[in-house]
Formats: structure tokens, C-alpha cells, sequence
């Protein structure tokens, strides 16, 4: 038996035709782009008659019954969202591969013991609303409930007003009420493009994903000196920020170093540095400078003791430099294991099993944080996620859905 | 004999008065605040029956004929414009201190064996059009004609418009025609505040300048990585434009302390460093970074080994980070050499003795590089300079202009 790969195929072009503004992919978080390719899941769901329902926020279940329905549930899932001026498969893919693999359940009249529902989840992607899993969050009653005043990034209309006007029912987030039981799934799987360039330099066209890193970030981070003439003040009497930022920054890209030598898993960036374009000059020394801190691994553990060596290092660094800085807090987000037997389910699948951590956070993070057992596997892709080169090729797309079929035939999990 | 400091009184008054506009003196190179600047010194010229000249670029001379007026002159000069939003004192202290000098020795009823003049020179800081000693440059037929059709920044006029607007005469500049014959002046000596805080840190009230920092500069340096997602890609896959550039401008201060434990004469300053606002993101690795490297010295090999060692550092860690780096070429202007004669003449006037280079340029560099015997006071400032809170006290200024005086009535050059 073989995922419906024609279907997929099919699937892919109606969604890109359906979302596609100028060169980039638009389905935007309880818009019409995501509304669009939800319209587009449905009507297979209903044209291959799986049973369909959608919670009250708006997620959308396509399930294909098993034969003792008093049995907890298997969960294909991903999101139909994306980023504004995206690709067409970060996301879609997974909801893709499930439902052609449904398909091809179907035709060959093949019923698991339990049923299989395939979860196309709204609102992934925090660049509309600015928080991640709206979807999966909200169907866990693990949202913050300020979350409805938050506005869109593009219209500022509210969160709440949007799902009001799309016809959702916002009071479950209101009351922190949960749309799914937890123990009434069996595991979770997400099939999901690989936002990296691991399997491009592995030249593997899929992974077993072993856990998705958590991030400890310090978002606004600022570094405190005094501005004055580049030529006029000396080393001993400057409070150069550039200077005593460039020395932090430093000495964390040393310590990362430390820790990949020793295998650990750690990335630490620091993806927006600046000075301040208003006061900054070429023959001053700058003041005041802003940077972004972002440490990831898929160890809480050593994200909190890279943050705390972040402090350390800061304060005697602002010593040295007579600047201060002010890191503030971090946002966190823990990291998230998968299940061992659904690794070792998964690596039994592929011809050549390879594994790797996912930098990037999904949906899986939140049903592996509700204690559901969890699997991931990544399809190779060109040129990165977020933008409209990504380039999954149906070939790999088929390996890892391939994989994803053959683990339920032959799941591993009781 | 002393300077005349209740005549200085009043003239930094009157100046600011005149010139002040919010919290800032606004002092516009050829424009309406220096204009009015001009005219008040002009004015106090008249009533001290100095001889009055303005070259054809609008440089004002003032000046008491010596006993033999054949002999070459000694011009005692600084600028009159100022920066955007200023203090009182940066530039027009030298004025004003000529000024009162030959208003003492006028009252005293004494004349040199040579002619002394006081040159109020136009246009030295680089704020409105973006080239520094317009004045200076200028009246030696040293400025790229191309320079008169530099925009003023604020109102997008020429510098040939505005010249003939003043009533003042582009054609000097547009054939390269001196003003002034270098082998006319006997020397040039300024008094200019300090615009770093050295003076204060040593507690004495000035100091005599040894030499003028050159500048050279990597105005507009970038490092060109690949944008990327923060989590997604290990540091053997990353082209990461701001862990390439921390690693370069570390590598670029370590150099400069190492220079300073030699005792070299150095400063290196990245006054202006930033990512891409249009593309940053706190979970992406960055793809570009622009900055500046600003190195000054009064040793022109100095500054010459450290731009060949930025060079020669770029393409190593380049190689090492997987990007690249586009330095660009530098802006140079070369460093200017004080005369030991009238440093030394300087020392013996002053009760601490006290020398420093000075970092940042000033019309001195221009006479210096044109061969004419050049000497320097430092008065203390507090603040630094190029901002409303300029803080010059009428004591320090009474100590350096007492010490210019005493030069000129014990002047050490044949």
C-alpha cells in the first residue's frame, strides 16, 4: 500500500493556486488564505466520505473510523497556516500526507483498530497574531486569555473579533476550556518540511526528528555606554556599548563552541544588533546599542545555564567596559521530546535512518508538552521556510508519507 | 599684560544670544547662524581699529599691523560655524581669543616686529555639507571643485549656491586658486576647547596639542552572510553575518590594546553597527551587517598596519564563517604634526605642563599639511563637544589664552 502521492500531488497545485500573491504563499492566521486552504482539505475529506468536524476555534478533524471506536485515537496532523510571503509546504505537507494517506487506506479498504483523524490546525505561525499554536494551544485550553485582545499585525483587528467574524466561538480560550481529552489520543505524527539545511548536506531525503528545541531568548537586550567623539576619548575613559557588546557576544559564540565540542545540542544568535540610527555617527562611539539573544537546544537545562552564563559574563563585562547592560528577561518556550518507540518506529520505516533535533517549533510541541506520545519526521527542502523559495520535491515528499504509512501499519505503540 | 577676558565675556555672550536657537547653538556653515557670528566679531574688529579683510570665500582676517610689515604674519585662527544643536564654545573660542589678545595689545599700545592677524574661518565642521575645512581648505586651493555641488543637508542647496547667495565667490574653489601664500605666515596657532574628556580626568585647565589624529576609516563596511532560521541550522551549516562581524571587530579591539600596552598612539571605534532592519528578526541568523571602523593616530603606519590587518582579518574570518566581507576602501585624511618649537613655547607658558594628541581635526591640520609652523591649546571642557551641554569655564579659557599671549610676546620662531 502507498500514500496517495497523485492526490498529494493535486492537492499542492489547488493550494498554491488558491494562495499564492505575487511569488510568495499567503495563508494568513484565521484569514482568508488559511480559510482558503481549509475549503480545499474539506471538500477531499468529503469527496474520499471521512467523517469531518471542526471545533468550536475552528480546527478541522477528517477521520477515517477504526474498527473499536471506544479506542483513543491516532493524530496525523500539521498546520494550513503560514507566514505572510511564505512557500506552499511549510505546514500543508503534513496535513497533506495525512490525508493521502487516508486515501490510500481507503481505497484499499484497510480499517485500523482505532480511528485515524487527520487535524488540519488553524493558526500555527505567530506572525499574524504574534503567539504560536493558536490552533493547538487553544484545542488544549492552554492559551492565556489576553490572547483575544491581541491584534493582527497586518489589520489590527483582535483576535477575538476575527474569530467572531469568521464564525468561531472565542469562549473556550475566554474560560481556558480544553476542545480535546488528552488521554483519548493514542500519539500524535507530524509530517513537516525541515526548515534547515541538515538534509540537503546529508543528502537524505528525510529525518526522524528526536525532540524540537525549546528557546530561552532575551528579546530586547540593550547595552548602556555614553556617546562621544571616536578620536577625542581614550580606551581607559570610554563607555563604548559597541565595544562591550562585541566582547558578550563573543564570548557566548565561545561558549557555544565549548558545548559543541562536547555534542551537546545548542544554537545560540544573535539576529538583530544595532545601534541606535538616530544618535549613531561614524566618528562617535556609540552609546547605546539593542540585540536579540536567542538560545535554543532541545535541553532546558543547558538553555538556562547558557542564559545564566549570559548574566554572569554581562556583568563583568559592563565592569570592564564602564557601560551597563540591561538583558532583561527572557521569553521561554521548553523543548519537547518524541517518543522513543515512535523514533524507532519511524527509523525502521526509512532506508536510511538519520535523526536529527528540529530548531523551529510545530504543533508536535504542544501535544508532546500534554504528555501525548509523539512522533516527527522532516522532509528534505531546499532554501530554508518562511519565504517563497522553498523547494520540497514530491519524491522525498512520497519517502517520508511512505514512512508515515508504514508506521501505522505497523505501530509501535499499544 | 593680559588677554582681555571682560571683552571675551561679552563676546560669548553676544554669540550665544545671537546664535542660540532651543538648547543648542546653531552656528550653519555659511548660513544665517554663522553669518551672524562673522558680524559680531567684525564688529568688535571695527571698534579695536583692527585692519578688516574677507577673502573671496568669506574667511574673515583681523588684523594689528607688526613694526615691519614686510616680515610674513602670525595668524591666530579657529572656525566660527558650529554643529547642529551645539555649544558656545567649540571653534569660537579661538576667535574670541585672538580677538581679545589684540584688543590687550592694543590697549597696551604694543606692536609686534610682525603683522598679527586674527582669521575667523568659515565653514570647518563637516555637519552641513559634509566636508570638513571648507574655510581653511579653501583659502589654500586644496578642495575638489566637485565640492561645489555638495548639498547642504538640511536644505538640499549647493555649496556654489549658497556662496553666491552669501555674495561670496565659487571660482576660487572651482580653479583651485590659493587665497592665502603659505610662505607669507610666520606660523598658525590655535586655541580650541577639548572635545574629549582628558582634561578633566587629569584636573588641569589645558593642555598643548602634540599632533592631530589622522582618520582613516572603513566608512561604510558590510559582511554579507545568508539570512536563516535561529533554530534550523547547526553552526557548521551558518553564514551568520553577525557572529563574522563580533569575530572581526574583537579580533580588532584585542589589536588595539595590544598597540596601547606598546604605548602607540591608537583609537578604534565602531560607532555604527547594525543588521538589516527590513530583514532582522529575533529567530533569524542574520544575513547582513553594515558597520564602521574608524582608526586614528597621529602615526600614519599605525593607521596603515591596522587597515591591513582588518583586510588580512576579514579574509580569514570569512573563510571560517562562510561569508563574505566588503570592507570598501577607506577615506583618509593623514595625521598633522605640531611644531616642536611652539610646543615647547607652549609648555613654558603653562604652570603643568601637560601634552596630548587631539583627536578629533581641526583647521591646524590644514596650515600644518601646507608646511606653516603649527601650534595648539587645549582648554578643558566638560561633556565633550557637538552638544547643547558644552561646558567651557571663562577661567580655564583665561589660563590658555594667557598662554597663547605669552607665546606671542616670547615667540620662539625666527
Amino acid at each position: 500500500m502507498q500514500p496517495d502521492i497523485k492526490l498529494a500531488e493535486t492537492l499542492f497545485d489547488t493550494l498554491d493556486r488558491a494562495t499564492r500573491q505575487g511569488r510568495g504563499i499567503v495563508r494568513d492566521s484565521f484569514g482568508d488564505g488559511e480559510q482558503a486552504a481549509h475549503d480545499i482539505m474539506r471538500a477531499t475529506a468529503q469527496t474520499l466520505r471521512l467523517e469531518i468536524s471542526v471545533d468550536a476555534i475552528g480546527n478541522l478533524m477528517m477521520t477515517l473510523p477504526g474498527r473499536d471506536r471506544r479506542l483513543p485515537r491516532i493524530i496525523i496532523g500539521s498546520h494550513l497556516d503560514s507566514s505572510p510571503q511564505s512557500g506552499n509546504f511549510d505546514g500543508a505537507a503534513g496535513v497533506v500526507a495525512g490525508v493521502c494517506i487516508l486515501s490510500a487506506l481507503k481505497s484499499a479498504g484497510k480499517q485500523l483498530d482505532c480511528d485515524v483523524t487527520v487535524m488540519a490546525i488553524r493558526a500555527e505561525e505567530s506572525s499574524w497574531f504574534n503567539v504560536s499554536y493558536l490552533g493547538s494551544g487553544g484545542a488544549f485550553g492552554l492559551l492565556d486569555p489576553a490572547c483575544l485582545a491581541i491584534t493582527r499585525s497586518d489589520n489590527g483587528r483582535s483576535l477575538e473579533a476575527t474569530l467572531l467574524e469568521r464564525g468561531f466561538d472565542p469562549s473556550p480560550i475566554r474560560e481556558g476550556r480544553a476542545l480535546l481529552d488528552p488521554s483519548r489520543i493514542r500519539a500524535y505524527l507530524e509530517l513537516h518540511i525541515e526548515q534547515g539545511p541538515t538534509l540537503v548536506a546529508q543528502a537524505l531525503p528525510a529525518a526522524v526528528v528526536t525532540g524540537i528545541r525549546g528557546c530561552k531568548r532575551f528579546r530586547n537586550a540593550r547595552c548602556i555606554g555614553q556617546y562621544a567623539h571616536s578620536g577625542a576619548v581614550n580606551r581607559p575613559q570610554r563607555h563604548d556599548a559597541v565595544a562591550a557588546t562585541v566582547a558578550l557576544l563573543h564570548h557566548l559564540e565561545t561558549l557555544w563552541q565549548q558545548y559543541e565540542q562536547q555534542g551537546a545540542d545548542l544554537t545560540i544568535t544573535f539576529g538583530e544588533l544595532y545601534t541606535d540610527a538616530a544618535f549613531h555617527a561614524p566618528s562617535k562611539i556609540a552609546g547605546e546599542t539593542h540585540f536579540v539573544i536567542d538560545i535554543r537546544s532541545v535541553s532546558q537545562e543547558i538553555m538556562d545555564a547558557v542564559a545564566e552564563e549570559a548574566r554572569r559574563a554581562a556583568a563583568r563585562i559592563a565592569a570592564t567596559f564602564r557601560v551597563s547592560f540591561k538583558l532583561g528577561a527572557t521569553s521561554d518556550s521548553p523543548p519537547a521530546v518524541m517518543d522513543e518507540r515512535l523514533r524507532a518506529g519511524f527509523r525502521a520505516q526509512l532506508q536510511t535512518p538519520f535523526e536529527m533535533p528540529s530548531g523551529a517549533g510545530h504543533d508536535a510541541a504542544v501535544f508532546a508538552k500534554m504528555g501525548i506520545p509523539t512522533g516527527m519526521i522532516f522532509v528534505r527542502n531546499e532554501n530554508g521556510s518562511h519565504n517563497p523559495d522553498e523547494a520540497m520535491s514530491l519524491d522525498d515528499f512520497d519517502t517520508a508519507a511512505r514512512a508515515l504509512l508504514g508506521l501505522l501499519l505497523n505501530f509501535p505503540l499499544p
